[in-house]
């Protein structure tokens, strides 16, 4: 069985739960005009949210694939994540560089999560 | 128990199957040589195929990545997939930019589904 | 439940494992100033290193991502790479060209696994 949520749009779920495991679609900062680190933060508010509709949490994260528009931005973003993640329960995690749907978007993340 | 089809190149299984979740290798066109539109068309064509041999089909998608070789080509690549996608059975996606094996390669999807 | 492994940093963790499913951090080399077989050869390494403590091995690879520095470099991975997997038991493997984190890598790995 399949659970999708936040399907307004057609191009894509938010949230599909399947066997346990939650993914979640790519998310980017709520402003996307803002700097590293306010883009960091806000797009792991929408990862928050969204885990919460989904029934699960930040503890729960398996895997994220962080995107950086450029790598001189990893020191700064990483500031953010730290204080985000639970010590104990951070996700594996791989982060690259590449440049995102929009030329202002500095980071994007992409979330496997554990159903709680 | 793991199950693996296309396994006749060494490098890479084209299909393999695990509790119920299915991995697709990344796809790309069929011919290299056309525009964006025609690309993004044989690449989702080849994701049919490879989801129909393994027991499932595009309603079934959980997650997929697409890499676009330049963010101009973005929104005609999206024609074609929002016009491939069913309606509220579309899969969680991420898009990011990045260039592929062959130059001339303008999109590759990675694809994780579930079995029916 | 989820099994966190080697969690000695805050950032991430080397190993999660959920419903079967092993997800490990994306993969570096271990002396960043090799060449690309060199680098990719200790990447695969420290993989092998990582999959062992999971208590799974490089035949229950599910799927993989690999980022490339520059695709100049695809054929000398791919020789370290097809000597590394088992024939019949490759995974499904994905490969795009990306900056990592520091200027020098030239090669990351991201794996999906299965428990034995």
């Amino acid at each position: 069985m399949i659970t999708r949520l936040g399907t307004e749009r057609r191009r894509m779920s938010k949230i599909v739960i399947h066997n346990g495991t939650i993914y979640l679609c790519g998310q980017v900062a709520k402003d996307s005009d803002a700097g590293i680190k306010e883009q960091t933060r806000t797009m792991l508010e929408k990862v928050d949210e969204l885990l919460m509709q989904a029934g699960s949490d930040r503890k729960h994260i398996l895997s994220a694939t962080i995107y950086i528009k450029e790598m001189k931005y990893f020191a700064e973003m990483n500031e953010v994540w730290d204080a985000w993640v639970i010590e104990g329960a951070s996700p594996a995690r791989a982060c690259v560089e590449a440049s995102l749907a929009r030329p202002e978007l500095l980071v994007e993340i992409s979330v496997i999560a554990a159903v709680i």
